[in-house]
């Protein structure tokens, strides 16, 4: 399995010719062979032309066979074996366990989304039937299915090189969704994203996919970036990534002739609410829990807690004091990249110049390492001081000491919109949630009681979503099974006879599909 | 009912301060009593956030009391009686027997909304249960149930002065969604407007409701409409009307802080097909039905046929021959307003400009009236005139002749997005219409076979949307019960206890909702 730096357009490799990217060590920073080279505007052109050719082809395949597809990608991707293992953790400084965890993560989803495909239930499919006598007008039989948006531009995350990136969730849900998928490799691990596209080549074949279904391109520079989502072809965008970047995909995707959505999650300092009764009577625990949460993998998880609120007073001291105690013996991690890790000290400057220092773990001279500190300020400081309502990415959290719960819910109503919002409570702390719930629904996509938002599960019912800046569009998740709906349209057939009809919504299909017919779901 | 002339907020009559608008009957070129005034940008910002103060308490009613709160809105709505009807008359030009059958559909959507809230069917409920002996990490309970995304602008349609305006589809749905209203009146029926507000205040107070839920704002200016979809506490905008007011709208819903989405239904032109053998069967019966539905209410309809595709042969010979006999009878109808009047007149000459007039209706020097005009051309000169792309809205249609089948389907791709793509077919062209199928999914949120576009149905199949510029959002209709999910949004409960958990996704209600269940729904 030898990586030739190229990209892939429509199944055949090309040799860029643009700007050079070389993945490089985070833990040495040493740069790794091969070196990558940008391609050109015209492949651009041409993997986007590609993949609307034969984006008609795709979506009218059997769902069985969307589903076969998906499942035989995350075989090739499992078929690669620790090649693809070690590759990631010379690029990405992650631990074998944490990457084999995260390849498991991601042929989970694949296998969700062929799951899905295989169940019936991947479609809001309505049928209306005729009333040919219905006075003073008679009612035409009308049925609702629904399709791929198109072709679908998908940027990949650094912090999960697997389950964010070029096999992650939104190739795996546009793809299932009937949606040919242009990626643009995230220049920090462009040989793990090889050696995933070539598995997904392989799928393509083994599966006779119409190669145009999936390109790889390297692509790094904005006018590239931008060459690719305002390409008249591309008809959605899926990116994870920072606030930045999201934005400026959005403005482009909005400036287009057509606009299009874009599915952005961007940026989450992920609220913990520590309740009074809950800290009186668990100040250690939730210490441990939290120190623990926020350096796993360096901090560096879209759900990493960022912020932490609290009430003044005994119970809270000696949550701190145990804090500080845990935190003594955390050691440095190396982080993904150089860019994130500098991001992470322009973090921690900004941090420093506005607040104190609470705790810190044990610090590194080692290249690309992460400290992790836990600040602490005043409410009214908070509140007061922008620069705190940022997300710096990696094991950085603030400790908001509030007044009152007053003070904590009058806080929580000037929250940015948050992926994720965690509150802590006991027996006695039930009234305050009823209370705050109504808050928390509007801030937030997800809340949880008495956990971590680190780990967000692979299922039905997750929103990993939520108001912006979390997301640019709330009504939307980008894990689980519902994150195909980012990528489906309605369409309506009216007075068509049974042979005419698409498969989903022909008369002798009732038994496979779960449908709406006269408002009755069958 | 003697109307007032102010704009109501949060309950409250406030009588406006700034520019006048005053109703104008369309008949007779006179205006009407009374004048309204636009509100200042205080009484704006009041109602954006009367609505907001009471969007939590509005959203956590019990689906019964929302649905009941709708059906009161009906019944409100058919107890004002032959006042509404005559006010809608002199304000819209629209015969008696058209708004009093618009009035019908304006309830059928409220009650339908209503229904759906009943059937524990409106939201996208999920559960995943608890593993708490899951390898190698155990999972928690999620459960994901839908909330309201927050307060909605409405800007009402002028062409449908009850259905797609007060009380119209958007508002329907929004309400139903649990989303408080601030609906900017159309300045084109003003007191149709305010009898509607009054009926839904009415029904706010019978049902209990928080009068921040509605708000009916006279809002002329550029100025005011700006504030409305800019404030912060407005979380979703929709709107009915022009391509330019629908872009405006959006940038501005673009630009903000925080964007939001617009849900905005603005242009289409509603191709229609005669397919071969069609044509050669019917060529007399479908000029008949082409000119009914092009006349039908002097052609004010987002769904109005505006182009129709046909090859050249003895066969369009005789349904241009038919078609111009037909349109001879066809009387001169006043149109909505002046303005609408003017836009009409413009359209024409434009037309006049780059295409022949194949036939045309009766003319009339009465005030604001449309001619029925339908103009022919070559696909080759249709294909090099963008402005024979632009949708002039009225009683007007373009003929483009093909010289073959593989033109005509040339011809499609070229196309706009639109609401609607009409077929006309006949046994022999079942596989031409498999040919097109793939495109006409790609061009349109609603295909019909063999009937007109003219007539939208209000049911769980239909969707009135489709691909920019016919709407801003492809994914949505908004006409039928699938509207509701412009205005929700998910949010997932993580390890709730059940007494925590909001209603939809307790143990104990199992049995009254539809709930995806591990996968499986219930």
């Amino acid at each position: 399995m030898a990586l030739t730096g190229m990209s892939i357009v429509g199944g055949e490799r090309v040799m860029g010719t643009g700007d050079a990217i070389r993945g490089e060590n985070p833990r040495t920073a040493e740069p790794l062979q091969p070196e990558y080279r940008d391609v050109s505007l015209a492949e651009i052109d041409r993997a986007c032309r590609l993949a609307f050719a034969c984006f008609d082809q795709y979506r009218q395949l059997a769902e069985s066979t969307r589903a076969e597809f998906l499942e035989r990608i995350a075989e090739e991707i499992e078929a690669i074996g620790s090649p693809l293992i070690e590759r990631a953790m010379l690029e990405t400084g992650l631990p074998q366990a944490r990457l084999e965890g995260e390849r498991g993560r991601t042929c989970t989803q694949l296998r969700l989304f062929a799951s899905l495909l295989r169940s019936g239930n991947s479609q809001d499919l309505r049928i209306d039937t005729a009333m040919p006598d219905r006075q003073p007008l008679p009612r035409a039989d009308i049925r609702m299915r629904q399709i791929g948006v198109g072709p679908v531009a998908v940027f990949g995350a650094s912090n999960f090189p697997l389950a964010f990136s070029v096999a992650g969730g939104d190739t795996a849900s546009a793809l299932a969704a009937g949606c040919p998928v242009v990626v643009k490799a995230h220049p920090a691990h462009p040989g793990t994203s090889e050696l995933v596209a070539e598995a997904i080549c392989r799928a393509l074949v083994a599966c006779d996919i119409p190669k145009g279904v999936f390109s790889l391109v390297f692509a790094s520079t904005h006018e590239l970036g931008q060459a690719l989502v305002s390409h008249p072809c591309i008809q959605a965008v899926g990116f994870t990534g920072s606030r930045q970047g999201g934005l400026a995909l959005l403005s482009i995707a909005q400036s287009r002739p057509q606009p299009i959505p874009v599915y952005a999650e961007m940026s989450s300092i992920n609220p913990v609410l520590l309740l009074p009764d809950a800290l009186q009577k668990q100040s250690g625990p939730l210490a441990e829990g939290f120190i623990a949460s926020l350096a796993l993998g360096a901090g560096q998880f879209c759900t990493n807690p960022g912020l932490v609120l609290a009430i003044k007073g005994e119970a809270l001291n000696q949550f701190k004091a145990r804090l500080t105690q845990v935190i003594t013996d955390v050691v440095p991690q190396v982080m993904l990249s150089r860019s994130i890790h500098r991001a992470y000290q322009q973090g921690i400057e900004h941090f420093d110049s506005v607040a104190d220092r609470l705790a810190e773990g044990i610090n590194s001279e080692a290249p690309n390492t992460c400290q992790a500190i836990v600040y602490h300020t005043t409410a009214a400081h908070y509140l007061d001081t922008p620069v705190l309502h940022n997300e710096v990415f990696g094991a950085v959290s603030l400790l908001v000491e509030c007044d009152s719960l007053e003070e904590m819910q009058g806080l929580l109503e000037q929250l940015e919109g948050q992926l994720t919002l965690t509150v802590h409570l006991d027996d006695q702390d039930q009234d305050v949630l009823q209370t705050l719930l109504p808050v928390l629904e509007r801030r937030a996509g997800r809340i949880l009681l008495n956990g971590w938002p680190t780990g967000v599960e692979v299922c039905h019912a997750m929103v990993h979503g939520g108001p912006y800046p979390a997301t640019s569009d709330v009504r939307t998740t980008s894990v689980g099974s519902a994150a195909i709906q980012r990528f489906l349209r309605p369409v309506c057939y009216q007075n068509f006879p049974d042979q005419l009809l698409p498969p989903q919504l022909k008369q002798q299909t009732a038994g496979e599909y779960k449908r709406l017919v006269d408002g009755i779901w069958q």
